[in-house]
């Protein structure tokens, strides 16, 4: 029967789970956390759209359709899912270059670019190939952020003061242009919100706490401050008419209703689309690395639990129904999830009840956005993307590991002069180099036995029985063809240092060796044999002694033997054990 | 004074060792080496730069100031460098794009990458990057090889056959333009020399081994095989006039005397160093890669030991050498060198004195060199390359190592379909993208006590004892991006399925610990608090601890705690210890 079979489909659903304890006092804190959202969400999504240069409406449009569609699939429960910043300057750098340009209006490639993400999200979720972000290594995620983060600073500061640099080859013509272009009333706005924005936030907080707010009331007044100085901004637009006697750049036009469901986008080349796929690729990849983040984050504090891959199904179908709804690429936000939460946003009804709002704005009083000023949404972003500039981290990275810190500062370094996408590739392939590198070095000691114990420890760290006899050596990672020229010349340097007949290579840390491994394994056997040096393995792993089995390698060691225990190996070279 | 200077480094030099003490039976033995050598060499060598789309001289060329270089710096006695055919078919492959023929004649073409080639490795034997190579596994070496092999063999079956297939689309067309094109006198040619070749190779060795021939002589004899071919072939031209009457294709005029030294091909455009930059670049990798394979080959059947950054050096020689002396590419040989060896050289010796053999033809009888047939240098090619071709091994590693099997494939269709330089690019990429799919699946162990020791094993390959209180997890392999996320859910998994309170990871084979893992790691940490378990490590080596105790990760795992051995974390939480 088909009631039953969607019955079947719906309570394999994560929001199923959410509502099967649902009650009136949960219900409320979901109201006022999706009262307090959907009130940050229009301003914010209205700047994050010209961030990406696309109409305000395209924001809002985004926040309606994508966020449900994460309610039904997502597993974390507070998780905002919308336009954010990165993926907005990301859009923006995708949208910029002249041949996109050509292909069609920015609208339509934002469309295309959220549809295509939404099919590689998909695509990799269906192939659970979500393990395949995690080649974004943290250092890279953080230069990135941060580059970008960058990006979007430089991009808005001038909106938020009023002015217009345009192209210039020299400080002194930039500034020229500045001053020339300054715009009093623009400047006078965007500080305006600037201050508004910065005062409600840490210092209000503070207030309201000495004042023994609730911790739900505080969150209520505090992220209202978007709202709040988008209102003072159009109040004095409106009053004066800045917009038309001194050309204070506004919104404008907003269609009232909701955003048309259609496909009427694809009507375009195979040319088109393929244009923008290594952008959607890009975005995409990004905008699940950043979600799970923060998906991660939130279910840490509430103790819940992510699935990861079904992380990928549910942006994939947020990404989509964003391309069919007029919407551009969507994330998981940080800022806005935090407002739902901290809001008391208890199950993801809070976020239908935002939606709920945005949708009767938008069919009410959208005529009423249309004369926000610009420069209130620059200060707006600007004050939301300020904390994602990292720079100390880099620095931080940079003590804790070189490698890491280096992968780190080409990445921000990549994202600033050559570009989004280039930097994260750059980063990438730096990373994996020095992964690479690092692992064509392993760690390899040569260890002796602590006394009266069976245990075996780097000679260079502490004080150990060693013998004449028997040189023992510990290969602490898998060998492979990244690292077995490293292995085979430290075996053969010590060899040359001793006289000791008899070499034990301790296999306790080798899960995996691989078909060069085995090669230049075999060619070690050979070459310490003409020495009448003989190579034993000891602590041989089970998928290890199965794999050297099957490919007759153990012949190939004869006469060295393998000993189960590194201590059977001792008693039968060193004579002395005996007395131990 | 400088004659001291000079002693001093010469004195550094590999050949120096080999002469401390060298007596008479030493050279009577590289003399009859050195002859032998430089018989195969000549025909070997033209047929070579007939491979490479290059006259034949310049085959004999390479084959005297490289080697001598090789000599002078090279770590391996009896390693013989010079023209090769893998490398051959690179050339052929770099030369025959129309953009780069359109830049300058494929002679100076050659010179050029020579010098490149030449320069790269030198350069990477400053920076002692002699590493880098060992990112080319053996799977990828091995199906690069084998699909160089084959193309070699396609290339050269036509010139041994008499036929000229051109340019066809279909198979009849082909067979047509095969069929019209045939020369009955080229065909028999190279068919008289295949079999000659095929003769003198293991039946006529098989044979004299009955007839107890020591094996020198043995060698001189079977190994004369090329150069008889080429004679039988040349007499046969030369009685008939099938040069003229029949129209077989021969060798033609080869320059009277030595090579002239100069660096007269550098009057170019700096585009066309740059548009060779790049097959050079992969030309000179794979001539380290293979000749360096063949040294260490002969150094375990010698007992001697090769020194890999001087491998390097005495190459990047060997090719400067090659490029001012109107020479192209070159690379250890595994034939020539063959031969030498088991022509009984002793030393590098044997390759001075091939190299004056072939400089005492070059001057008194190259004319004679004139008259040899085109197809019987074919089937010396085909002769010599067809061992080359391992198809069996592509079955075999897939058996023994999956994705070593799928790295060896994709490298050999890559070559075979793509193009040669496009095929270990492909290759390279595939195995470090299985490299990291595989780290990124590293093996963990949950494990428990051997009753009765200290030992601990995995509870899934061995009889252990284990406690409810206590989950021992042992973490096989480095801790990063690449991996942190698999190992995070594994011990979220293991936790969910126990009511353990405490979780203790045995760091025994972790060596390196990144940020990103120490980031997840702190997450793990808080998630696990929050149900009330304790995560504690063990066994934590020198370095991971230092770092540990240097970002004061061990804070964050407060209340769990490291303990030096598995079993103190066992005294600790499993009570029942003092019973065992």
């Amino acid at each position: 029967m088909p009631i039953n079979k969607l019955k079947q489909i719906t309570s394999k659903l994560p929001l199923n789970k959410s509502l099967v304890s649902y009650d009136w006092q949960t219900f409320n804190s979901d109201l006022f956390a999706g009262i307090i959202t959907a009130i940050l969400l229009i301003p914010q999504g209205m700047a994050y759209a010209l961030l990406a240069g696309l109409p305000v409406q395209v924001g809002i449009y985004t926040s309606l359709l994508p966020a449900l569609m994460y309610v039904l699939f997502g597993t974390s429960r507070v998780l905002s899912v919308g336009p954010v910043s990165i993926a907005a300057i990301m859009v923006a750098s995708a949208l910029s270059s002249p041949e996109i340009k050509a292909l069609g209006s920015s609208t339509q490639n934002a469309m295309i670019l959220a549809l295509e993400g939404g099919l590689i999200l998909t695509i990799m979720s269906a192939f659970r190939m979500g393990s395949l972000v995690h080649f974004i290594s943290q250092p890279v995620l953080s230069g990135f952020t941060s580059g970008a983060a960058l990006i979007i600073l430089f991009s808005q500061f001038p909106n938020m003061m009023g002015i217009k640099i345009g192209s210039c080859t020299s400080i002194t013509e930039c500034l020229n242009n500045a001053q020339s272009s300054l715009n009093i009333f623009d400047m006078g706005i965007g500080l305006l919100a600037l201050a508004t924005l910065l005062l409600m936030g840490a210092p209000l907080s503070k207030l309201l706490v000495n004042l023994g707010t609730q911790q739900t009331i505080r969150t209520g007044i505090t992220k209202s401050a978007p709202l709040l100085s988008v209102i003072i901004g159009t109040i004095l637009v409106t009053a004066y008419s800045l917009d038309t006697t001194h050309s204070v750049e506004i919104v404008g036009h907003i269609p009232q209703g909701l955003p048309a469901i259609g496909v009427g986008f694809l009507s375009t080349s195979y040319d088109h689309f393929l244009a923008l796929l290594p952008s959607a690729f890009f975005i995409s990849l990004i905008a699940y690395v950043e979600s799970v983040a923060i998906a991660k984050v939130m279910a840490s504090i509430r103790s819940e639990k992510i699935d990861t891959n079904q992380e990928l199904t549910a942006l994939g179908a947020s990404n989509l129904a964003a391309s069919i709804s007029g919407g551009m690429p969507v994330a998981g936000g940080f800022s806005r999830t935090m407002v739902n939460y901290s809001a008391g946003a208890q199950t993801q009804i809070a976020m239908l009840i935002a939606v709920a709002v945005i949708s009767l704005v938008l069919v009410s009083i959208s005529q009423s956005l249309q004369s926000i000023p610009k420069a209130a949404l620059a200060s707006i972003i600007i004050v939301a993307v300020y904390p994602l500039v990292k720079l100390g981290s880099v620095v931080n990275v940079w003590k804790q590991d070189r490698s890491d810190g280096i992968s780190q500062l080409i990445t921000l370094l990549g994202v600033l002069i050559l570009g989004i996408e280039e930097g994260i590739i750059l980063g990438v392939i730096v990373t994996i180099f020095c992964y690479l590198r690092r692992t064509g070095k392993p760690h390899i000691a040569v260890v002796g036995r602590i006394h009266d114990t069976e245990h075996y420890r780097n000679i260079r760290r502490h004080k150990v029985e060693t013998w004449d006899n028997l040189l023992l050596i510990r290969i602490d990672e898998n060998i492979t063809f990244a690292n077995i020229n490293f292995i085979s010349e430290f075996i053969e340097a010590e060899s040359r240092e001793t006289d000791a007949k008899n070499i034990v290579l301790i296999f306790s840390s080798v899960s995996y060796i691989d078909t060069t491994a085995i090669l230049y394994l075999k060619e070690l056997i050979n070459s310490l044999k003409h020495k009448g040096v003989v190579l034993h393995l000891a602590e041989v792993k089970g998928p290890v002694i199965d794999k050297l089995e099957k490919i007759d390698f153990l012949k190939d060691l004869l006469p060295g033997q393998v000993f189960f225990q590194t201590t059977d190996a001792v008693k039968c070279f060193a004579p002395n054990i005996n007395e131990a």
